[in-house]
Protein backbone atom coordinates (compact mmCIF):
# COMPACT_ATOMS: atom_id res chain seq x y z
CA UNK A 1 0.00 0.00 0.00
CA UNK A 2 1.58 3.19 -1.19
CA UNK A 3 2.12 5.72 1.43
CA UNK A 4 1.12 9.25 0.47
CA UNK A 5 3.64 11.45 1.61
CA UNK A 6 7.60 10.49 2.37
CA UNK A 7 9.87 13.29 3.02
CA UNK A 8 13.36 12.68 3.03
CA UNK A 9 15.60 14.63 4.82
CA UNK A 10 18.84 15.06 3.11
CA UNK A 11 18.94 14.06 -0.20
CA UNK A 12 22.56 12.43 -0.89
CA UNK A 13 23.66 9.23 -2.31
CA UNK A 14 21.12 7.25 0.04
CA UNK A 15 18.49 9.58 0.68
CA UNK A 16 18.36 10.05 -3.34
CA UNK A 17 18.21 6.32 -3.72
CA UNK A 18 15.43 5.65 -1.14
CA UNK A 19 14.04 8.45 -3.61
CA UNK A 20 14.67 6.23 -6.54
CA UNK A 21 13.39 3.26 -4.87
CA UNK A 22 9.90 4.99 -3.90
CA UNK A 23 9.27 6.50 -6.99
CA UNK A 24 10.41 3.65 -9.55
CA UNK A 25 8.40 1.02 -7.21
CA UNK A 26 5.57 3.41 -6.75
CA UNK A 27 5.46 2.98 -3.41
CA UNK A 28 4.36 6.62 -2.32
CA UNK A 29 2.48 9.01 -3.83
CA UNK A 30 4.68 12.47 -3.73
CA UNK A 31 8.32 12.13 -2.33
CA UNK A 32 9.37 15.58 -1.02
CA UNK A 33 13.09 16.08 -0.24
CA UNK A 34 14.02 18.96 2.24
CA UNK A 35 17.41 20.44 1.68
CA UNK A 36 19.32 23.05 2.24
CA UNK A 37 21.32 24.03 -1.28
CA UNK A 38 18.70 24.89 -3.84
CA UNK A 39 20.98 23.01 -6.62
CA UNK A 40 21.50 19.95 -4.56
CA UNK A 41 17.81 19.80 -4.62
CA UNK A 42 17.43 20.71 -8.54
CA UNK A 43 19.88 17.54 -9.11
CA UNK A 44 17.62 15.59 -7.42
CA UNK A 45 14.85 16.63 -9.10
CA UNK A 46 16.79 16.11 -12.74
CA UNK A 47 17.69 12.86 -11.24
CA UNK A 48 14.50 11.64 -10.54
CA UNK A 49 14.76 11.05 -6.89
CA UNK A 50 11.94 13.79 -5.65
CA UNK A 51 8.93 15.03 -6.88
CA UNK A 52 9.15 18.00 -4.83
CA UNK A 53 12.08 20.22 -3.47
CA UNK A 54 11.66 22.46 -0.38
CA UNK A 55 14.06 24.44 1.55
CA UNK A 56 11.37 25.30 4.45
CA UNK A 57 11.33 22.31 7.00
CA UNK A 58 7.66 23.46 8.04
CA UNK A 59 6.27 22.90 4.38
CA UNK A 60 8.38 19.64 3.87
CA UNK A 61 6.89 17.65 6.80
CA UNK A 62 3.13 19.44 6.66
CA UNK A 63 1.76 16.67 4.77
CA UNK A 64 4.27 14.00 5.69
CA UNK A 65 2.98 10.18 6.54
CA UNK A 66 6.59 9.26 6.73
CA UNK A 67 9.84 10.81 7.42
CA UNK A 68 13.40 9.30 6.55
CA UNK A 69 15.99 11.50 8.10
CA UNK A 70 19.39 10.78 5.82
CA UNK A 71 21.82 14.11 7.23
CA UNK A 72 25.35 13.42 9.06
CA UNK A 73 25.00 11.39 12.17
CA UNK A 74 25.71 14.77 13.81
CA UNK A 75 22.92 16.02 12.83
CA UNK A 76 20.29 13.00 12.86
CA UNK A 77 18.84 13.66 16.05
CA UNK A 78 17.86 17.55 15.63
CA UNK A 79 16.61 16.63 12.17
CA UNK A 80 14.23 13.76 14.10
CA UNK A 81 13.07 16.24 16.75
CA UNK A 82 12.10 18.88 14.48
CA UNK A 83 10.36 16.76 11.92
CA UNK A 84 8.30 15.46 15.16
CA UNK A 85 7.26 18.89 15.88
CA UNK A 86 5.90 20.18 12.11
CA UNK A 87 4.70 16.86 11.00
CA UNK A 88 1.09 15.32 11.22
CA UNK A 89 0.34 13.06 13.93
CA UNK A 90 1.23 9.48 13.77
CA UNK A 91 3.68 10.42 11.38
CA UNK A 92 6.60 7.50 11.38
CA UNK A 93 9.89 9.28 10.96
CA UNK A 94 13.03 6.98 10.37
CA UNK A 95 16.88 7.53 9.79
CA UNK A 96 19.62 5.93 7.82
CA UNK A 97 22.17 6.66 10.53
CA UNK A 98 25.72 4.21 10.65
CA UNK A 99 25.62 4.92 14.83
CA UNK A 100 22.40 4.16 17.07
CA UNK A 101 23.02 4.76 20.48
CA UNK A 102 23.49 8.00 20.71
CA UNK A 103 21.15 9.31 18.03
CA UNK A 104 18.02 7.00 19.77
CA UNK A 105 19.20 8.23 22.97
CA UNK A 106 18.70 11.68 22.30
CA UNK A 107 15.28 11.22 19.90
CA UNK A 108 13.80 9.35 23.24
CA UNK A 109 14.45 12.43 25.69
CA UNK A 110 12.09 14.09 23.33
CA UNK A 111 8.41 12.63 24.32
CA UNK A 112 7.22 13.74 20.80
CA UNK A 113 10.32 12.79 18.56
CA UNK A 114 10.35 8.98 20.42
CA UNK A 115 6.31 8.65 19.78
CA UNK A 116 7.08 8.65 16.02
CA UNK A 117 10.88 7.50 15.80
CA UNK A 118 12.35 4.05 15.25
CA UNK A 119 15.94 3.92 14.20
CA UNK A 120 17.19 2.22 11.36
CA UNK A 121 20.55 1.75 9.27
CA UNK A 122 20.83 -0.13 6.23
CA UNK A 123 23.52 -1.52 5.08
CA UNK A 124 24.24 0.19 1.71
CA UNK A 125 26.88 3.04 0.65
CA UNK A 126 29.84 3.95 -0.85
CA UNK A 127 32.61 5.90 -0.51
CA UNK A 128 30.84 7.94 -2.85
CA UNK A 129 28.44 10.92 -1.93
CA UNK A 130 26.09 12.74 -3.87
CA UNK A 131 22.61 11.99 -5.45
CA UNK A 132 24.50 11.56 -8.58
CA UNK A 133 25.59 7.98 -7.49
CA UNK A 134 22.42 7.19 -6.28
CA UNK A 135 20.71 4.03 -7.25
CA UNK A 136 17.12 2.42 -7.25
CA UNK A 137 18.18 -0.64 -6.40
CA UNK A 138 21.21 0.27 -3.59
CA UNK A 139 19.03 -1.05 -0.81
CA UNK A 140 17.92 -4.46 -2.93
CA UNK A 141 18.52 -7.33 -0.18
CA UNK A 142 20.91 -5.17 1.90
CA UNK A 143 20.35 -6.08 5.35
CA UNK A 144 18.76 -3.15 7.38
CA UNK A 145 19.11 -3.06 11.32
CA UNK A 146 16.06 -1.63 13.13
CA UNK A 147 16.42 -0.91 16.79
CA UNK A 148 13.88 -1.30 19.20
CA UNK A 149 14.05 0.20 22.99
CA UNK A 150 11.32 -0.34 25.64
CA UNK A 151 10.32 3.00 24.30
CA UNK A 152 10.05 2.32 21.09
CA UNK A 153 5.82 2.44 19.79
CA UNK A 154 5.11 -1.27 18.49
CA UNK A 155 2.75 0.37 15.82
CA UNK A 156 5.78 2.53 14.63
CA UNK A 157 8.37 -0.70 14.93
CA UNK A 158 6.40 -2.66 12.35
CA UNK A 159 5.13 0.47 9.62
CA UNK A 160 9.14 0.63 10.11
CA UNK A 161 9.75 -2.84 9.21
CA UNK A 162 7.19 -2.76 6.29
CA UNK A 163 8.50 0.52 4.95
CA UNK A 164 12.10 -0.85 5.03
CA UNK A 165 11.53 -4.19 3.38
CA UNK A 166 9.03 -2.47 0.71
CA UNK A 167 12.62 -0.73 -0.84
CA UNK A 168 14.19 -4.24 -0.81
CA UNK A 169 16.32 -4.56 2.67
CA UNK A 170 16.04 -7.70 4.57
CA UNK A 171 15.20 -6.11 7.85
CA UNK A 172 17.03 -7.65 11.32
CA UNK A 173 15.95 -6.02 15.32
CA UNK A 174 18.69 -5.18 17.45
CA UNK A 175 18.88 -3.01 20.56
CA UNK A 176 21.17 0.22 19.49
CA UNK A 177 23.85 -0.93 22.16
CA UNK A 178 24.24 -4.14 20.05
CA UNK A 179 23.86 -2.69 16.50
CA UNK A 180 26.82 -0.23 17.55
CA UNK A 181 28.72 -3.01 19.10
CA UNK A 182 28.78 -5.37 16.36
CA UNK A 183 29.23 -1.99 13.22
CA UNK A 184 32.21 -0.93 15.28
CA UNK A 185 33.50 -4.24 14.15
CA UNK A 186 32.44 -4.98 10.64
CA UNK A 187 32.14 -1.41 9.55
CA UNK A 188 34.38 1.43 11.48
CA UNK A 189 37.00 -0.44 12.42
CA UNK A 190 37.93 -1.15 8.98
CA UNK A 191 37.83 2.10 7.94
CA UNK A 192 40.36 3.35 10.35
CA UNK A 193 42.04 0.44 9.40
CA UNK A 194 41.93 1.40 5.47
CA UNK A 195 42.69 5.35 6.48
CA UNK A 196 45.77 3.82 8.40
CA UNK A 197 47.01 1.55 5.92
CA UNK A 198 46.95 4.30 3.10
CA UNK A 199 49.00 6.61 5.50
CA UNK A 200 51.51 3.93 5.29
CA UNK A 201 52.58 4.17 2.17
CA UNK A 202 54.25 7.27 0.74
CA UNK A 203 53.53 8.66 -3.13
CA UNK A 204 57.00 7.08 -3.98
CA UNK A 205 55.94 3.27 -3.05
CA UNK A 206 52.29 3.76 -4.72
CA UNK A 207 53.11 2.48 -7.92
CA UNK A 208 54.53 -0.62 -6.28
CA UNK A 209 50.74 -1.12 -4.52
CA UNK A 210 48.24 -3.48 -5.95
CA UNK A 211 45.29 -5.44 -5.55
CA UNK A 212 45.96 -5.71 -2.34
CA UNK A 213 46.36 -2.22 -1.41
CA UNK A 214 43.63 -1.13 -3.96
CA UNK A 215 40.83 -2.87 -1.85
CA UNK A 216 41.94 -2.92 1.47
CA UNK A 217 42.08 0.84 1.26
CA UNK A 218 39.37 1.53 -0.86
CA UNK A 219 37.04 3.24 1.81
CA UNK A 220 39.82 5.54 2.61
CA UNK A 221 38.62 7.96 0.13
CA UNK A 222 35.43 8.30 2.44
CA UNK A 223 35.02 12.17 3.88
CA UNK A 224 36.37 13.15 6.58
CA UNK A 225 33.81 15.04 8.31
CA UNK A 226 31.22 12.53 7.96
CA UNK A 227 33.07 9.51 9.18
CA UNK A 228 34.97 11.70 12.00
CA UNK A 229 31.31 11.85 13.32
CA UNK A 230 30.68 8.34 13.13
CA UNK A 231 33.82 7.72 15.59
CA UNK A 232 32.96 10.41 17.79
CA UNK A 233 29.03 9.03 17.93
CA UNK A 234 30.36 4.92 18.49
CA UNK A 235 33.29 6.18 20.61
CA UNK A 236 33.47 3.10 23.14
CA UNK A 237 33.05 1.02 21.02
CA UNK A 238 35.11 2.29 18.01
CA UNK A 239 38.11 2.28 21.06
CA UNK A 240 37.41 -1.62 21.85
CA UNK A 241 37.79 -2.58 18.80
CA UNK A 242 40.86 -0.61 18.44
CA UNK A 243 42.11 -2.22 21.24
CA UNK A 244 41.40 -6.06 20.09
CA UNK A 245 42.70 -5.11 16.11
CA UNK A 246 46.31 -3.88 18.38
CA UNK A 247 46.01 -7.18 20.37
CA UNK A 248 45.46 -10.06 17.64
CA UNK A 249 47.97 -8.28 15.53
CA UNK A 250 50.34 -8.08 18.39
CA UNK A 251 49.74 -12.09 18.93
CA UNK A 252 51.08 -12.24 14.77
CA UNK A 253 54.11 -10.08 15.76
CA UNK A 254 54.87 -12.22 18.59
CA UNK A 255 54.27 -15.40 16.39
CA UNK A 256 56.63 -13.97 13.62
CA UNK A 257 59.41 -12.21 15.84
CA UNK A 258 59.91 -16.07 16.71
CA UNK A 259 59.46 -17.18 13.26
CA UNK A 260 56.44 -19.47 14.53
CA UNK A 261 55.21 -20.67 10.90
CA UNK A 262 52.47 -23.14 12.70
CA UNK A 263 51.72 -20.21 15.10
CA UNK A 264 51.66 -18.15 12.01
CA UNK A 265 49.31 -20.43 9.77
CA UNK A 266 46.51 -21.12 12.65
CA UNK A 267 46.92 -17.11 13.34
CA UNK A 268 45.80 -16.72 9.27
CA UNK A 269 43.50 -19.29 8.97
CA UNK A 270 41.13 -18.65 11.85
CA UNK A 271 40.80 -15.04 10.01
CA UNK A 272 40.38 -16.92 6.63
CA UNK A 273 37.71 -19.02 7.88
CA UNK A 274 35.94 -15.46 9.19
CA UNK A 275 36.16 -14.68 5.36
CA UNK A 276 34.95 -18.10 4.08
CA UNK A 277 32.25 -18.16 6.25
CA UNK A 278 31.37 -14.18 4.97
CA UNK A 279 31.65 -15.40 1.44
CA UNK A 280 29.10 -18.15 2.22
CA UNK A 281 26.69 -16.02 3.66
CA UNK A 282 26.72 -13.85 1.18
CA UNK A 283 25.73 -16.27 -2.03
CA UNK A 284 23.10 -17.55 0.62
CA UNK A 285 21.47 -14.28 0.54
CA UNK A 286 21.56 -13.47 -3.24
CA UNK A 287 20.05 -17.21 -3.40
CA UNK A 288 17.52 -16.42 -1.14
CA UNK A 289 17.08 -13.00 -3.19
CA UNK A 290 17.03 -14.77 -6.61
CA UNK A 291 14.21 -17.14 -5.57
CA UNK A 292 12.24 -14.65 -4.17
CA UNK A 293 12.54 -12.61 -7.41
CA UNK A 294 12.01 -15.61 -9.80
CA UNK A 295 8.56 -16.33 -10.61
CA UNK A 296 9.12 -20.06 -11.67
CA UNK A 297 10.30 -20.64 -8.21
CA UNK B 1 62.38 -12.04 -31.53
CA UNK B 2 60.51 -15.10 -29.71
CA UNK B 3 62.65 -17.10 -27.39
CA UNK B 4 63.27 -20.53 -28.04
CA UNK B 5 62.14 -22.79 -25.04
CA UNK B 6 60.49 -20.88 -22.25
CA UNK B 7 60.62 -23.29 -19.14
CA UNK B 8 57.88 -22.75 -16.35
CA UNK B 9 58.38 -24.07 -12.77
CA UNK B 10 54.93 -24.25 -11.38
CA UNK B 11 52.31 -23.92 -13.22
CA UNK B 12 49.07 -22.17 -10.88
CA UNK B 13 47.87 -18.77 -11.43
CA UNK B 14 51.00 -16.85 -12.12
CA UNK B 15 52.83 -19.71 -14.15
CA UNK B 16 50.01 -20.36 -15.77
CA UNK B 17 49.20 -16.70 -17.03
CA UNK B 18 52.68 -16.54 -17.79
CA UNK B 19 52.51 -19.74 -20.56
CA UNK B 20 49.00 -18.01 -21.75
CA UNK B 21 50.50 -14.94 -22.39
CA UNK B 22 53.78 -16.63 -23.92
CA UNK B 23 51.45 -18.80 -26.19
CA UNK B 24 49.11 -15.99 -27.40
CA UNK B 25 51.67 -13.44 -28.02
CA UNK B 26 53.90 -16.09 -30.02
CA UNK B 27 56.08 -14.69 -27.61
CA UNK B 28 57.93 -18.59 -27.31
CA UNK B 29 58.41 -21.30 -30.13
CA UNK B 30 57.72 -23.91 -27.08
CA UNK B 31 56.27 -23.26 -23.31
CA UNK B 32 57.52 -26.33 -21.02
CA UNK B 33 55.68 -26.73 -17.78
CA UNK B 34 57.26 -27.69 -14.62
CA UNK B 35 55.31 -29.71 -12.28
CA UNK B 36 55.04 -31.98 -9.59
CA UNK B 37 51.52 -33.49 -10.42
CA UNK B 38 50.25 -34.81 -13.61
CA UNK B 39 46.93 -33.40 -13.27
CA UNK B 40 47.91 -30.13 -12.73
CA UNK B 41 50.11 -30.22 -15.57
CA UNK B 42 47.34 -31.66 -17.65
CA UNK B 43 44.38 -29.12 -17.22
CA UNK B 44 47.71 -26.48 -17.47
CA UNK B 45 47.38 -28.21 -21.51
CA UNK B 46 44.13 -28.25 -21.42
CA UNK B 47 44.20 -24.53 -20.42
CA UNK B 48 46.77 -23.81 -22.82
CA UNK B 49 48.83 -22.21 -20.89
CA UNK B 50 51.64 -24.81 -21.98
CA UNK B 51 52.67 -27.28 -24.64
CA UNK B 52 54.92 -29.62 -23.34
CA UNK B 53 54.22 -31.08 -19.67
CA UNK B 54 57.30 -32.44 -17.56
CA UNK B 55 58.11 -33.83 -14.36
CA UNK B 56 61.14 -34.36 -14.54
CA UNK B 57 63.58 -31.31 -14.22
CA UNK B 58 66.30 -33.14 -16.35
CA UNK B 59 64.50 -32.83 -19.25
CA UNK B 60 62.50 -29.67 -18.69
CA UNK B 61 65.76 -27.27 -18.29
CA UNK B 62 67.52 -29.17 -21.67
CA UNK B 63 66.58 -26.83 -23.76
CA UNK B 64 65.52 -24.00 -21.89
CA UNK B 65 66.81 -20.30 -23.17
CA UNK B 66 64.47 -18.55 -20.36
CA UNK B 67 63.31 -20.22 -16.85
CA UNK B 68 60.76 -18.80 -15.04
CA UNK B 69 60.73 -19.97 -11.33
CA UNK B 70 56.71 -19.81 -10.47
CA UNK B 71 56.84 -21.69 -6.93
CA UNK B 72 55.89 -20.55 -3.62
CA UNK B 73 58.57 -18.61 -2.18
CA UNK B 74 60.13 -21.14 0.59
CA UNK B 75 60.72 -22.85 -2.90
CA UNK B 76 62.14 -20.49 -5.36
CA UNK B 77 66.09 -20.40 -4.24
CA UNK B 78 66.49 -24.08 -4.70
CA UNK B 79 64.58 -24.11 -7.82
CA UNK B 80 66.34 -21.50 -9.43
CA UNK B 81 70.03 -23.41 -8.64
CA UNK B 82 68.86 -26.70 -9.68
CA UNK B 83 67.76 -25.05 -13.06
CA UNK B 84 71.17 -23.27 -13.36
CA UNK B 85 72.71 -26.42 -12.75
CA UNK B 86 70.49 -28.22 -15.78
CA UNK B 87 69.95 -26.08 -18.25
CA UNK B 88 72.02 -24.56 -21.22
CA UNK B 89 74.93 -21.75 -20.55
CA UNK B 90 73.68 -18.57 -21.18
CA UNK B 91 69.95 -19.60 -20.30
CA UNK B 92 67.84 -16.64 -18.15
CA UNK B 93 66.75 -17.52 -15.13
CA UNK B 94 64.34 -15.04 -13.85
CA UNK B 95 60.99 -15.56 -10.65
CA UNK B 96 58.13 -13.98 -9.68
CA UNK B 97 58.56 -14.27 -6.14
CA UNK B 98 56.29 -11.57 -3.59
CA UNK B 99 59.72 -11.26 -1.29
CA UNK B 100 63.50 -10.63 -3.02
CA UNK B 101 66.21 -10.27 -0.32
CA UNK B 102 66.50 -13.35 1.32
CA UNK B 103 66.07 -15.72 -2.59
CA UNK B 104 68.58 -13.24 -4.29
CA UNK B 105 71.25 -13.77 -0.99
CA UNK B 106 70.95 -17.71 -1.06
CA UNK B 107 70.83 -17.72 -5.00
CA UNK B 108 73.83 -15.62 -5.52
CA UNK B 109 75.85 -17.67 -2.84
CA UNK B 110 75.86 -20.00 -5.67
CA UNK B 111 77.46 -18.57 -8.49
CA UNK B 112 76.58 -20.98 -11.37
CA UNK B 113 73.22 -19.60 -10.36
CA UNK B 114 74.31 -16.11 -9.94
CA UNK B 115 75.46 -16.36 -13.37
CA UNK B 116 71.50 -16.77 -14.82
CA UNK B 117 69.59 -15.21 -12.51
CA UNK B 118 67.47 -11.77 -12.51
CA UNK B 119 65.01 -11.71 -9.39
CA UNK B 120 61.46 -10.28 -10.19
CA UNK B 121 58.13 -9.37 -9.22
CA UNK B 122 55.13 -8.50 -11.30
CA UNK B 123 52.77 -7.04 -9.07
CA UNK B 124 49.99 -8.96 -9.73
CA UNK B 125 47.50 -11.89 -8.66
CA UNK B 126 44.92 -12.62 -6.72
CA UNK B 127 43.43 -14.05 -3.75
CA UNK B 128 42.88 -17.09 -5.66
CA UNK B 129 45.16 -20.19 -7.06
CA UNK B 130 45.48 -22.58 -9.67
CA UNK B 131 45.89 -22.90 -13.09
CA UNK B 132 41.63 -22.13 -13.90
CA UNK B 133 42.00 -18.70 -12.96
CA UNK B 134 44.67 -17.77 -15.08
CA UNK B 135 44.53 -15.19 -17.43
CA UNK B 136 47.11 -14.15 -20.66
CA UNK B 137 46.65 -10.37 -19.63
CA UNK B 138 46.88 -10.62 -16.01
CA UNK B 139 50.36 -8.83 -15.96
CA UNK B 140 48.65 -6.49 -18.81
CA UNK B 141 50.04 -3.30 -17.95
CA UNK B 142 51.52 -4.19 -14.19
CA UNK B 143 54.85 -3.03 -12.49
CA UNK B 144 57.01 -5.52 -12.45
CA UNK B 145 60.15 -4.61 -10.38
CA UNK B 146 63.35 -6.12 -11.85
CA UNK B 147 66.18 -6.22 -8.53
CA UNK B 148 69.70 -5.61 -9.55
CA UNK B 149 72.79 -5.78 -7.12
CA UNK B 150 76.20 -5.55 -7.85
CA UNK B 151 76.36 -9.71 -8.70
CA UNK B 152 73.40 -9.00 -11.68
CA UNK B 153 75.15 -9.81 -15.09
CA UNK B 154 73.77 -6.76 -16.99
CA UNK B 155 73.38 -8.78 -20.12
CA UNK B 156 70.70 -11.43 -17.90
CA UNK B 157 69.33 -7.90 -16.43
CA UNK B 158 68.61 -6.64 -19.63
CA UNK B 159 67.02 -9.80 -21.30
CA UNK B 160 64.92 -9.60 -17.75
CA UNK B 161 63.43 -6.50 -18.68
CA UNK B 162 62.56 -7.56 -22.35
CA UNK B 163 60.99 -10.60 -21.21
CA UNK B 164 58.79 -9.00 -18.42
CA UNK B 165 58.25 -5.97 -21.06
CA UNK B 166 57.06 -8.50 -23.91
CA UNK B 167 54.36 -10.10 -21.30
CA UNK B 168 53.17 -6.41 -20.97
CA UNK B 169 54.90 -5.35 -17.51
CA UNK B 170 56.17 -2.16 -16.68
CA UNK B 171 59.80 -2.33 -15.51
CA UNK B 172 60.96 -0.77 -12.47
CA UNK B 173 64.72 -1.26 -10.87
CA UNK B 174 65.11 -1.76 -7.35
CA UNK B 175 67.52 -3.43 -5.03
CA UNK B 176 66.20 -6.27 -3.29
CA UNK B 177 65.94 -4.52 -0.10
CA UNK B 178 63.95 -1.69 -1.08
CA UNK B 179 61.57 -3.96 -2.94
CA UNK B 180 61.06 -5.62 0.22
CA UNK B 181 60.87 -2.84 2.44
CA UNK B 182 58.55 -1.58 -0.09
CA UNK B 183 56.25 -4.31 -0.56
CA UNK B 184 55.92 -5.35 3.48
CA UNK B 185 53.85 -1.59 3.47
CA UNK B 186 51.66 -1.98 -0.12
CA UNK B 187 51.38 -6.01 0.39
CA UNK B 188 52.03 -7.65 3.08
CA UNK B 189 50.73 -5.44 5.64
CA UNK B 190 47.57 -4.92 4.12
CA UNK B 191 47.28 -8.97 4.33
CA UNK B 192 47.75 -9.16 8.11
CA UNK B 193 45.55 -6.45 8.71
CA UNK B 194 42.63 -8.28 6.24
CA UNK B 195 43.09 -11.30 8.27
CA UNK B 196 43.06 -9.25 11.78
CA UNK B 197 40.07 -7.26 10.71
CA UNK B 198 38.29 -10.61 9.41
CA UNK B 199 39.64 -12.32 13.08
CA UNK B 200 37.43 -9.84 14.54
CA UNK B 201 34.11 -10.32 13.36
CA UNK B 202 32.48 -13.51 14.70
CA UNK B 203 30.04 -15.57 12.73
CA UNK B 204 26.29 -13.72 14.50
CA UNK B 205 27.91 -10.42 12.85
CA UNK B 206 28.85 -11.50 9.40
CA UNK B 207 25.48 -10.64 8.14
CA UNK B 208 25.96 -7.10 9.58
CA UNK B 209 28.91 -7.13 7.39
CA UNK B 210 28.83 -4.71 3.95
CA UNK B 211 30.99 -2.93 1.48
CA UNK B 212 34.23 -2.10 3.58
CA UNK B 213 34.44 -5.68 5.45
CA UNK B 214 33.81 -7.30 2.05
CA UNK B 215 37.08 -4.88 0.37
CA UNK B 216 38.97 -4.47 3.73
CA UNK B 217 39.57 -8.76 4.16
CA UNK B 218 39.12 -9.88 0.48
CA UNK B 219 42.83 -11.33 0.65
CA UNK B 220 42.07 -12.85 3.91
CA UNK B 221 40.83 -15.58 1.71
CA UNK B 222 44.69 -16.15 0.79
CA UNK B 223 46.26 -19.12 0.94
CA UNK B 224 47.79 -19.66 4.80
CA UNK B 225 50.75 -21.15 3.82
CA UNK B 226 52.33 -19.17 1.30
CA UNK B 227 51.87 -16.14 2.83
CA UNK B 228 53.17 -17.80 6.05
CA UNK B 229 56.55 -18.15 3.83
CA UNK B 230 55.76 -14.72 2.53
CA UNK B 231 56.09 -12.97 5.98
CA UNK B 232 59.04 -15.04 6.92
CA UNK B 233 60.69 -13.96 4.43
CA UNK B 234 60.39 -10.66 4.43
CA UNK B 235 60.25 -10.86 8.31
CA UNK B 236 62.06 -7.99 9.38
CA UNK B 237 60.31 -5.05 7.21
CA UNK B 238 57.10 -6.72 7.87
CA UNK B 239 57.42 -6.69 11.95
CA UNK B 240 58.94 -2.65 11.47
CA UNK B 241 55.53 -1.96 9.26
CA UNK B 242 53.29 -3.89 11.95
CA UNK B 243 55.16 -1.62 14.49
CA UNK B 244 54.45 1.60 12.16
CA UNK B 245 50.41 0.65 11.91
CA UNK B 246 50.09 0.04 15.62
CA UNK B 247 51.54 3.58 16.06
CA UNK B 248 49.11 5.45 14.04
CA UNK B 249 46.51 2.99 15.04
CA UNK B 250 47.13 4.47 18.76
CA UNK B 251 47.35 8.18 17.33
CA UNK B 252 43.88 7.77 15.79
CA UNK B 253 42.88 5.88 19.09
CA UNK B 254 44.54 8.84 21.00
CA UNK B 255 42.43 11.37 19.56
CA UNK B 256 38.96 9.79 19.78
CA UNK B 257 40.08 9.06 23.49
CA UNK B 258 40.06 12.63 23.75
CA UNK B 259 37.27 13.12 21.54
CA UNK B 260 39.32 15.44 19.28
CA UNK B 261 37.54 15.68 16.36
CA UNK B 262 40.15 17.99 14.76
CA UNK B 263 42.96 15.24 15.14
CA UNK B 264 40.96 12.85 13.76
CA UNK B 265 40.23 14.46 10.29
CA UNK B 266 43.62 15.24 9.77
CA UNK B 267 44.74 12.11 10.56
CA UNK B 268 41.65 10.68 8.10
CA UNK B 269 42.78 13.49 5.54
CA UNK B 270 46.31 12.20 5.59
CA UNK B 271 45.02 8.65 4.70
CA UNK B 272 42.63 10.02 1.99
CA UNK B 273 45.27 11.89 0.43
CA UNK B 274 47.60 8.71 -0.39
CA UNK B 275 44.27 7.00 -1.13
CA UNK B 276 43.55 10.00 -3.71
CA UNK B 277 46.82 9.87 -5.01
CA UNK B 278 46.83 6.26 -5.92
CA UNK B 279 43.82 6.85 -7.60
CA UNK B 280 45.52 9.04 -9.94
CA UNK B 281 48.35 7.06 -10.29
CA UNK B 282 45.81 3.93 -11.37
CA UNK B 283 43.96 6.41 -13.65
CA UNK B 284 47.42 7.81 -15.27
CA UNK B 285 48.88 4.13 -16.09
CA UNK B 286 45.44 3.09 -17.67
CA UNK B 287 45.66 6.34 -19.71
CA UNK B 288 49.37 5.74 -20.54
CA UNK B 289 48.27 1.93 -21.55
CA UNK B 290 45.23 3.25 -23.21
CA UNK B 291 47.59 5.93 -25.71
CA UNK B 292 49.81 2.83 -25.94
CA UNK B 293 47.98 0.38 -27.71
CA UNK B 294 45.63 2.83 -29.53
CA UNK B 295 46.75 3.14 -33.11
CA UNK B 296 45.26 6.62 -33.53
CA UNK B 297 47.14 8.45 -31.06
Amino acid sequence: MPADTVTIVGVGLLGGSIGLALRRGGLAHRVVGLGRERNRLQAAIDRGAIDIAETDPARAFADASIVVVCTPVACIAADVIQAAALAPTGCLITDVGSTKSTIVNRIESDAIAAARFVGAHPIAGSELNGVEHARADLFQNAVCVITRTPRTPSDQWERARAFWSALGCRPIEMSPDDHDAALARTSHLPHVAAAALARLVPQAWLELAGGAFRDTTRVAASDAALWTDIFLHNRAATLESLDALVETLSEFRNSLDQSDAAAIRSWWDTGRGHRAEFNRSQTRQNDDALSRTDPNS
